[in-house]
């Protein structure tokens, strides 16, 4: 089964949009082991999208077409599909009602323009839209198919999972199962987290096949190990899974926050809530990402209390009761955490202060951070660190390490910098 | 002048790197005002290479390849290029020497490998590698241009600014000038903002053609509308942009926030300096993240307080001083901004509770959001939102939402609730 992705949009071709929807489609691909062997981005004009779809469709077995199917005229997809296949556009007055219920639940009025959206090559099958107000599409010609869903990444992916991927494994007449497990990690660059796996990955190459290992870097969430596994069986595909999970765990340790889907603020909230204690912020620098991170966490209200955002240093000794001095310092990070605890009133206080910079702030260069906590059962701790990159950069590092430093207090382990 | 982008590389259709070269080189070479109708991404295989490159001559005056150029056996885009050109590879001892330099430059011995680098289609015109190993090329072939860059980011725009975008413009003969520049807008749905600026395109349509302009949907930053004009000097291009933006700003009104790079929080802060006064936050389900957003302004600590993240409904009663009752109602808001405003001792206070979900709370539905703002100079005011999408969506609008709304009272205009 060979698959061609076609990106639709003039603003990819004008550089004002990156393509990332291509880059997560091949990724869900190759994990069903569905070949992709080219990608083509190409604008909002008729005669060029059918030609990419002709030549598509020459060289592959099925193509999956992104974007172009909002409400405006520039959004052609529909059209350019209906003349590859040969058909007209039929309107589909479900589709429309389903439309005109979405904006009616946002207490909008439909406008006439999202009418379009409701035109269907003939002969075509609809993916229901649960996202946004387009519909999919899953369109047969020429004994190959054209899947087009919208370029919306989140509704791109809805669609995907739910609708492209299971119809191109039951047209593959795939028999075997085939699924998936990501191990997360912090705290070790992805070449040395590679020296690390690599006995483990000559053992698998060695072995039969069944199970495979892949590095995913994931910019500043972490770097990924994917486990693949292939067998005829979903009870013999999961136990290959667990078997292989627990073998990189256990040269991993502690770098492994958790699987597939899971945050490190989600790992945090695990700890917190089988202690069975509750957690306040302080932040400076971050300005609140680390909060806005915690109450992600679906049931964070049973945790989480709240935080101060102390980002003039008069709100760090009037509101927090740090001590007034240095305010880019161990114990400044533990004074916060304290007052985050006291003001608050939870069990634990996190706190984070540094210089995000583009300046330095007191003789601290960019990228210094202090984090710190306090709480009964862990008592006082502060570590420093050296972040890299630009402003953006640092705080987001900032924020994850100040997570994942909290997240190794409460499992219990040896609480590195969570970067080495 | 029409130029197709090749990215070469297997990392690529396997979604392990997203392909952020592709934009931007599309977007340097749209400001030069050469066209780059298609854009496509192949493997490291010879045979496929060598087919795509050949049809993108086929469409194109020229092409330019990215990737490929390293010293392993992967690396092929030298041999697909010379295959094209009906050519052999040769030896070229120069580049080999200056290869042998940076190596040794950084005290490391020349790996045999990367003699490979030193081969170049007979014919072509090596373009000087100054940041990596990699020399660039220029092959001519049919009476048209292959260039060749390599993947790494700065290693290729280096190439793109120093050698191609110049041989580029020289071969398209070109004089006039080309200049975009796009408005920012907050508040209207594409279609509706498609509607409103319908009689505005129709009238550029049957004009003169020297500006155009196209609608970007940016997700949940709102709606871009690009302007691009073309003449025969920057002054005219200029001009032609001033006039359109002067046009398109009285059609809009203060749905437009700012233009190009502007974010929402920026416009905020552009106020709060005008006006010469301090703003401090309470969060409740945004948890953050509009404090977040505030911090990311440079020099926000002029004017920029910090923030009670009061997710817990005692810390709104005991540390905000809400007066005990329901926590997600405009009274809430109102008494959460006057709060912030005494806690953090700011001019004005910005404050937002409401429900993000997945549970209606107090009675509300998910999405009612509440948003409130108190100040001397502005009263204290609320507004009531109804949001859609999931969780994590609800908060984001939520967050630009109520930053929105403070620019419209910042900015004396009407404040309308930002969405409709």
């Amino acid at each position: 089964m060979r698959v061609e992705i076609v990106a639709v949009g003039t603003e990819l071709l004008l550089g004002q949009i990156v393509d990332t929807n291509s880059a997560v489609i091949s990724q869900k691909l190759a994990e069903f082991g569905i070949d992709c062997l080219f990608q083509t981005r190409v604008g909002d004009n008729l005669e060029r999208i059918v030609s990419v779809l002709n030549s598509a469709l020459d060289r592959n077995d099925a193509v999956m077409v992104c974007g172009g199917l909002g409400p405006t005229q520039d959004d052609i997809t529909r059209e350019a599909i209906a003349q590859v296949m040969g058909v007209k556009l039929e309107h589909h007055q479900d589709i429309e009602e389903r439309i005109r219920a979405i904006f009616a639940a946002r207490g909008r009025k439909m406008s006439a323009n999202n009418v379009r959206q409701a035109m269907v090559p003939v002969g075509a099958q609809v993916i229901k839209q649960r996202k946004g107000t387009a519909p999919g599409l899953i369109c047969p010609v020429r004994g190959k198919v054209i899947y087009a869903v919208p370029g919306v990444p989140h509704e791109m992916s809805d669609m995907l999972e739910s609708a492209v991927i299971p119809d191109l494994v039951s047209r593959a007449g795939m028999t075997g199962v085939i699924r998936s497990r990501t191990l997360r990690t912090w705290g070790l660059s992805e070449s040395a987290l590679a020296e690390k796996v690599a006995p483990r990955l000559e053992a698998l190459d060695a072995g039969d096949g069944r199970t495979t290992i892949a590095f995913l870097a994931s910019g500043i969430e972490g770097i990924k190990l994917r486990i693949t596994a292939k067998a005829e069986s979903s009870a013999v595909v999961d136990s290959l899974l667990d078997d292989e999970e627990r073998e990189l765990r256990s040269i991993l340790g502690e770098i492994v926050f958790g699987i597939d889907d899971t945050t490190i603020e989600m790992a945090v909230a695990k700890e917190l809530v089988r202690l069975g204690i509750t957690l306040s912020v302080a932040e400076s620098l971050t300005g609140g990402l680390i909060s806005a991170r915690l109450v992600n966490v679906l049931g964070a209200s049973d945790w989480y209390r709240g935080c101060v955002v102390s980002y003039a240093s008069d709100v760090k000794y009037k509101v927090l009761g740090v001590e007034v001095g240095p305010v880019v310092s161990e114990r400044a990070a533990i004074e916060m955490a304290q007052g985050a605890r006291r003001v608050l009133q939870s069990d634990m206080g996190l706190a984070i202060t540094g210089v995000a910079g583009p300046s330095p702030q007191e003789a601290n260069l960019v990228g210094t951070v202090f984090v710190g906590t306090s709480s009964e059962k862990f008592g006082d701790r502060a570590i420093q660190l050296m972040l890299p990159g630009d402003r953006d950069r640092i705080r987001q590092y900032a924020t994850i390490s100040a997570l994942d430093w909290l997240r190794r207090i409460l499992s219990g382990g040896k609480a590195s910098t969570g970067l080495d």
